[in-house]
């Protein structure tokens, strides 16, 4: 009966705006197999009125919500509210939902950069609430545990910048590598760029093919360089290139850096325990090369790498599935942070 | 001399409508390496003024066109013109064309069906030139040889028809297969679905996964019937079923039909050999089941098939591409036949 | 305290032989998240001394075992044993497992055949344990529910069958079609093949293609055949066609039949209801048409239809992920039934 | 009739020593397609005595050849003789091959690094014929055209190596960038990998993932080396990592490397233009951004770019199809040097 109690206790109501995305959709499915978490409100502008199986017949006889228009007074049973729209939006409606004491967590990048005029450059709008975005606390748990667990608005990391930062942070913090001359070469599956009707993401012009996009101009490079300078404690140099391959799902970096001091491959995997061996989502090999099918619909990020002393180079692998670990998944660990769950709890 | 005279003679001017689209691409690509035809003009009205290449690079230093609006006049100089539009709107511009004294090779369905009505419910408009149907010749080369040669106007065969009908017909003519009861299952690849922006053809949607659509309602549904009845002559009892499958090109169908009189192999490949010994692009096998990577890229149907005593049943296999023998070189192989070229000239 | 107790009684340990298989695998996955299952051992010749997570990344950090070399002995303090391995291999090693007390649920078809010629035929070899063949019950859930619970050997469905049997039985019990003239259409990814090497099934020769396989010859029809006719009363008379396409994961079956008496959409909704209102896995609907998509990584069968009062016939199409419900999934959830757990328990 | 007897004149034999592989079945489709060229014998041991087309369907109706085993008096009669094996093959038949008077191309790696040892760490095998290396000559039309024209024995360039060497060569040899810290990131078709057996090549490994593999070993590194030192002139330094991805065919190679000299777009232009501006494959565009879907099918490598001041790089992009410009394409295209032929005769 204590038991009971304390769940029933322990039990927190989440809404979610954007539930139509993919990402939106991988968060209601981790959320609804959650043990603590009730699903209160679901929104979709586009498709209220519909049930939530209706768009998605993979939720039929598991989860019975209709989606309904956004309205700030419909979360007040929430204790936290998951924004799972573009980018752009949710600078929108976060005034309001902290000004009623909801607990925000926002999938994209509108309170991911502290700089306003970064933003502006990169996600080519003006800010509409610039005067939140110092509160919001950049949610990356492996370097930021402590300030989410008191957050109000948690900025949850892009999927680029996780599968960048993670690998690059404690080497660089460490000094085991060069601050300039940094490449990443990123590959995504395709639910990364969203589910608009786009002929450009159709079948049949992915299927087959490769292409860079957004080269020198993505909007995740301002993300990843500040984050590694906050982390490093200088300025970093870095070059970030996304490619659309014909996969559903993940993100595969590959990563080029120069080496300091003739580092070992022992040097490297201690940096990494350093920082990850209480990280529940981060496993490192030495010997294993990171592979995407290894941690598709789970929170990993699996990190390899190979030491070239020859020519005084490192290349980094790293691996995660874009909307788990790259969006909801993170979103959830999050979301048990904030709310003093098991970080794992839910996840896979 | 005598030769380069007989060629320049020989030489025909091509223009196409709907450059932009996968079947108008396809058709390009076949007419830009043909020993006879010069491309005269191509048509495509959102993409007017663009040089081809820059829509689709592919064919960068290949074929040097600028995309034009379409105008009647403009063709003057064609002795044929393709129409690689969407069904509806060839019915807009063929009388004009006939009366310019133009060949006219249609991809769409608008000429396909005698019977108006037949065309008005399943294609779900109204015929805007019902006049010039009745002297439409349906350009299955196979069956309507003679016809073709003489034709001003070709209703090229749509790909569902085309992989059903070769198959089906000279075992229902010889009466080796009951007019009752045949099933056709039918795998498309998605460049079947044409090129707009949908998120239904989306890669996310497509790849991973498989849906039958259009189940009873699609517009293929009346050609394949009425044209088996016509070389039948009697009724015929079909069910049509297309899928929707993770590849670009290419169809698949799978008819299982009711066998008659105790029938062999030998008997079906007698058939076969009977209306297909001189049409250079069917291939039918008593051993090997067809397979869609056998045929990709070239205006072959490769047939197959298996007798099953037990219960009284064939299953016929049937492979196309479905931009190829199912639209652009079909297309071709009408146009030669037209203009008494090689049936296989420019055709792989 | 009480609670923790009575989780403890009901604690049973379950062994794997075949573990490094695409089922065994799956199986391991499903296992490793179930609450009530602790897994005692993992058997794999091949891979004997490894680590599962060196065979398959996927579960490091996740699932902490060995691979053994199979010895009877070894599952002594197992309640459940799982064969996960190819046809022909469980029929050797069963009679020792049922002698030392065992329940036993084997995914290969050793067992499902009453009939020891007829699996004799199919399966072209000697039936090396016929005397046990009587006691082994065919788990299917949805038509076999008391006889599993009391069962110490289950033969758990094939992958075709289970997506053809669940969806024609109703309407062949209870008279709604015809049981002659059934034509089933199934459309495989290619887990379904298993995971030997072979040129057959690599990336090149399956992508982009399709082939239909094993016509008229797979293991799979009189399994089909015999279970549809024990469930209908009478003869049944189908014709059944795989085909291989490329996907992972997944089953398309699209069934043809006559139907009788101007049956209605509603007689056959009421139908399945009649049978499978009770089955927490079985999802039908009269309006949408499966996809596969719907039904990944889980143990869901969707089924829907259409009618054809024109030509008397009915299509019906089902969709199930092959190694769950077509394999690891229904095995887990006959384990389920076995020990009195919810049926449903561990799996999505 | 003077056209006819120059035709015949011109008309060579050809003879292919692994016919069965993913480049020979290549280069037998293009040999079949090209107007100056007979196909004489294609041997194939381990199909010998098979039809082409039973192995191959594609074939069928088009070229009516039998594989034979390999016997060096058989090709007599041939004026070229292809070796499309894997490497470690030709070395064993090239010096008789030569003997008999044979131009011979090879598709391996056996006679593309003049340094022996350096062949026997990376190929890791005693080299056989080490006293014929010197008179190879490396086939890379664009470097080395003169020499082709009047070589014996042509070493026709890796896959890998082509995609790198052609975009990098002019701004090394320009000395437009540094010739340290290059880094080349390529993404390869499964084709690539070749034609033999092998579970990690299956459908099912390879689709939604993607791994990088032979990390610092691959055996193309010190071709690329060598190449382009030869044409820089200097010492490079390189990192070259290869990765799987899903698709049949096709490389997209990404380059990172650091500029000099506040060099310009127009630089990098005028450097292309001074070395490949009769070069009738390559196809270097300032704005666009190649595509996979581009060059599939045909012998053009199109090459792209983009600068970045600000941390003084260049990232340059390749695409080529592996099986035409980075195997049997490129080989007829040194064949045709070879024979006086227009360089594209025969190629797309």
């Amino acid at each position: 009966m204590g038991d009971r109690a304390e769940i029933l206790r322990k039990e927190i109501k989440a809404s979610v705006l954007g539930g139509s995305g993919y990402s939106g959709l991988e968060l209601l499915k981790i959320l609804s197999g959650h043990p603590r978490v009730h699903i209160d409100k679901v929104f979709a502008n586009k498709s209220a009125g519909k049930f939530l199986h209706e768009v998605h017949p993979w939720f039929k006889n598991r989860l019975d919500v209709r989606f309904e228009s956004f309205a700030a007074e419909s979360v007040c049973a929430s204790d936290v509210v998951f924004i799972a729209l573009p980018s752009g939006e949710a600078m929108n409606v976060v005034p309001q939902l902290l000004s009623l004491g909801k607990k925000v967590i926002d999938f994209g990048g509108d309170f991911r950069l502290k700089d306003i005029s970064l933003y502006e450059t990169f996600y080519k709008r003006t800010h509409s609430a610039p005067e939140v975005v110092a509160q919001a606390v950049y949610g990356m748990p492996e370097w930021n545990l402590s300030a989410i667990k008191s957050a109000s608005l948690i900025a949850n990391p892009g999927c680029y910048p996780t599968s960048a930062i993670l690998p690059l942070a404690p080497l660089l913090k460490d000094g085991l590598i060069s601050n300039k001359g940094i490449a990443v070469n990123s590959l995504s599956g395709v639910s990364g760029a969203g589910r608009s009707a786009s002929s450009e993401l159709s079948f049949v012009e992915v299927n087959e093919s490769v292409k860079a996009y957004k080269v020198g101009a993505h909007q995740h490079i301002p993300e990843i360089k500040t984050t590694l300078e906050a982390i490093a404690g200088s300025s970093v140099s870095i070059t970030f290139v996304p490619h659309l391959i014909p996969i559903t799902r993940g993100i595969y970096s590959s990563i080029y850096a120069e080496i300091r001091n003739n580092i070992t491959a022992e040097d490297v995997i201690r940096s990494y325990q350093k920082y990850y061996s209480s990280a529940p989502f981060v496993r490192v090999s030495e010997s294993a090369i990171p592979e995407i099918k290894n941690v598709l619909y789970s929170n990993y990020i699996d990190i390899g790498f190979r030491l070239y002393p020859d020519n005084n180079h490192i290349i980094i692998f790293s691996v995660i599935d874009n909307l788990v670990k790259g969006a909801a998944g993170q979103a959830v660990q999050n979301m048990n942070i904030l709310f003093d769950y098991d970080e794992t709890e839910g996840l896979l």
